[in-house]
Order: C-alpha cells, then sequence, then structure tokens
C-alpha cells in the first residue's frame, strides 16, 4: 500500500467517524427544495478533507462540491464526496459513504470509499487491485444480461422533454431485460458493491453527473475488474459527463441495450 | 416494553449477529436461477427463531420462508423473514435484517426489524408506536407526490403478457410524478427507512408478495403514522398481496397515480 493510499484511507476514516458521530444532530444549511439538502457535516467533511490534502499536496488541483474547486493547472486532481448518501444521514439513516480519489490527467490512480456505519473500507491504486478491509475484489462472472443486476444513478429530472422520451424509453428496456434494476441513491457504494459482484453492471441514465464526482468508485470497480465505457464503447474521459460501467462480460449487451 | 416484544427483539439480535459473524462464509445451498439463493444462514436463523417461538408459545402458528408453514389454526401467527436482503449477505455486503412479526388474526400487533451490520432495531407494538433503538420515530410531512420519494418492490416477474403492460405503465406513472423512487431488495428496511421519514410511500409494483411477509416492517411503519391501504384503499387484510403504504398525506395521490 502505498503513502498516497494510507493518506487517502486515514482521511476518508476521519471524515466518516466525525459524520456517523454526528447522525440525528445534523442542520440543513442549504436547500435547493424541500429534499435536496447540503447538512453541516457535508461542509465540515469537505473542510477536514480540502485542508488535509492543500497541507500536503499545495500545487495539486482539487473538487469539490460545496466550497468550489480549486485549481492550480495541475495535471494532478483530487476529487471529494465528502458525504454519498445525506439524505440518509439526515434522516438517521446509516447508510453513507466519504468518498475521495487522486487523478493524474484524465484517470483515476487511487480511490477511497469509506462507510463508517459499517466500518468498510474499499480502496483501489491503478494496477494493484481493488480491495475490501483488505481482501481482494472481484467482480461478478455473470454472462447474461436476463440474469443480471443493474445500479441505475439518476441524479436529476432537469433535462428536455426529447430527452425525457429517450429517458422513459431507456427505463423500460432495462425493467424488461435485465433480471432486476437497484435505484438507491448512493453512486460511490453502488460501484464498491459492482465491484463486489452484487452489481454485474452500473449506469447514470441521465447522463447529468460529472463522471470526475465518481472517481473513487471508478477506480474500485475497475480494478475489481469491472469494463468502463461511454454509450459509443470509449473511454469516457475526465471531463464526460456517462458512463456504463459492467463486469466487463455483459458489457456489449449493455451498450446494445442503452443505445 | 411487553415481555413478548422483549421475547421477539433479543431473537432478533440473537439470529442477527449470528449471520453476520458468518458473512462471506455462507454457502448457498438452495437456488431457483442464477440470482435467487437460498444460503445456510437464512435455513440456520430459521431454525433458531421457529424454535424459540414453538418453545414459548405450542399453539400458535408460524408463517416461515423456508421450511414451511407450521398451522395450530391459531388466531396467533407468527411471520419471519429469518434474512431479508440474502443476495447482499451472500456477496459479503452488509446490508440485509432480521423481521418477525406477531399477528393477532387480521393484523400485526408486535414487529421487530433488526439490521445487526449497524446494530439498529427497529419495533412496534400496537398503540404504542414505533422505535429505532428505543427513539420515537414519525412518518414525513411531505405534501405533494413531486417532493416525496417512494420505495419500489419488485418481487418477481412472473406475470401475464397484460399484466407487463399495467407494470410498465405504473413505473412511468412514477418515474415522471415523484421526486425520486429508490428499491434496492430490502423491503423490511424500506418500511422501516419509512417509519423513519426518509420514503414517503411504498409500493408493491408486482403484488406478487404476500402482504403477511412484511408485517413487522407494517406495523413499524403504521405506529410512525403511515397509512396501509390496497389500490382501492381499503385495509388490504392478512392475505392479501398488494399494498400502498404512504404517510397519510400524500394517500390519495399515490392512490389515484398508481390505479
Amino acid at each position: 500500500m502505498s503513502k498516497n493510499l494510507e493518506f487517502i484511507i486515514k482521511l476518508c476514516k476521519k471524515s466518516g467517524k466525525k459524520i456517523l458521530k454526528n447522525i440525528n444532530k445534523a442542520k440543513s444549511i442549504k436547500s435547493q427544495g424541500i429534499r435536496d439538502i447540503t447538512t453541516n457535516l457535508d461542509l465540515e467533511s469537505e473542510r477536514i478533507i480540502t485542508s488535509a490534502i492543500q497541507k500536503k499536496f499545495p500545487s495539486h488541483n482539487i473538487m469539490r462540491e460545496e466550497e468550489g474547486d480549486i485549481n492550480n493547472q495541475s495535471s494532478y486532481s483530487w476529487t471529494i464526496d465528502p458525504l454519498d448518501g445525506t439524505k440518509y444521514f439526515y434522516k438517521g439513516i446509516k447508510f453513507f459513504s466519504v468518498s475521495i480519489a487522486l487523478w493524474k490527467n484524465n484517470e483515476p490512480t487511487i480511490g477511497v470509499v469509506y462507510n463508517p456505519c459499517t466500518n468498510d473500507c474499499y480502496w483501489a491504486e491503478k494496477n494493484k487491485g481493488a480491495f475490501l478491509n483488505g481482501k481482494k475484489l472481484q467482480v461478478s462472472k455473470i454472462k447474461n444480461i436476463s440474469e443480471a443486476i443493474i445500479y441505475l444513478d439518476f441524479q436529476s429530472k432537469k433535462h428536455a422533454k426529447i430527452q425525457e422520451e429517450i429517458l422513459e424509453k431507456r427505463l423500460l428496456k432495462i425493467y424488461k431485460n435485465f433480471y432486476r434494476f437497484r435505484t438507491f441513491g448512493c453512486g460511490s457504494l453502488a460501484l464498491c458493491f459492482l465491484a463486489q459482484g452484487y452489481f454485474d453492471a452500473y449506469f447514470d441514465i441521465n447522463g447529468s453527473q460529472p463522471i470526475i464526482d465518481s472517481g473513487g468508485g471508478m477506480i474500485i470497480a475497475k480494478e475489481a475488474g469491472a469494463k468502463i465505457t461511454d454509450l459509443n464503447g470509449k473511454y469516457p474521459g475526465m471531463n464526460a459527463n456517462h458512463m456504463v460501467i459492467t463486469n466487463g462480460k455483459i458489457h456489449d449487451q449493455v451498450l446494445k441495450i442503452l443505445k
């Protein structure tokens, strides 16, 4: 395990434990509508992480959710999801994570996703495999989508009328062709569950989520054997906002269904 | 807290802790297709629970998943879900529960849902409120479905062609009209999350799940303030296999959408 990975794990655990300690005490400090809220713990977690990264890597870029990006024109970028699953946390439900990734240019090179509620820490480094608490992870071996479980991300409903029709058709095709679909509003843990072989595919159905936000889960899935492309079968790149992740074996079938 | 409730909580915790201890060691002992499996821990948990109930209440009925129902023609029936979330458990993911309910005639009178992974115990007794680890629960106050999150249960795909079309229409209506929908394959925890105010509605979209299996979650939701009916707005009764549960405030809107 590299020193950088050790640093990220420590940071995720520190933040995650602070969040868990404050369950049932959090306040909503910003909201876009009734459901889409930010709590003081989202902000505190982001500040803990940002300040530790800035101290150790002052020349790197930091992309974050709450207080804006820090762009130092570096080829290294940190992406922070300080609290994925805020809506659960806010209601006192122990289902959320802290997620950090370090990108070099166009791809994540280290990623950590930590679930403080179960004390489960997922991590991966490029070309070194993916692990859960030290146990090596491997994607599923499912070969047919009729036996596959797909996780769907629905980030937003802000889209044009024509886009709406595409989404509805996609949703029905997914419902009809997969064994099951799941959606639970915590994409980072969904990608870890894919790395564990529970999900066979992951798809952001709206294509409205910048993939850079998912760096931690992406490299964990990839190092467990997952294939990552856009809808055209190409590597999506850092600035894309659409990605299809599968166990590899069903990738072509999934792309065909989603088109 | 009644003696019977204490007994059920103890039993759920005993079984749940045994299951958690055996994560990553479970074997599949029965399967219907690649995904639909039963593990040795489903069976062991059911046996622990059955034998304790039989010892204490030899004249009651016991309805269980793995080894068949015990019908003593009693007006008291126990319903056991020894491991809800088997697919997660089998892949080493800490997201599952043990659930027990005691029914008198047509309705659950005591229910417990225990999540051993987070050590969260939900319970309720008729007319005495619903609790999470002793903290009183209350359903959400959301008044419009456009702000509501609905949990969908998809139990099976075994249905006729004509039924398929109804389901597809329903799914699209739900997608279009609610703020979000969620589905994660653990109905007992979903009902507890509704009792906590995270979900505003719960619906078994296929209507293929005997509601008696959900007794624990049902009374926890009800005692937290939820309304429970069938699609026609009537109490579904013990032998129904269709139910709509909401925070009460959006119930009529939800029934209208689902019809």
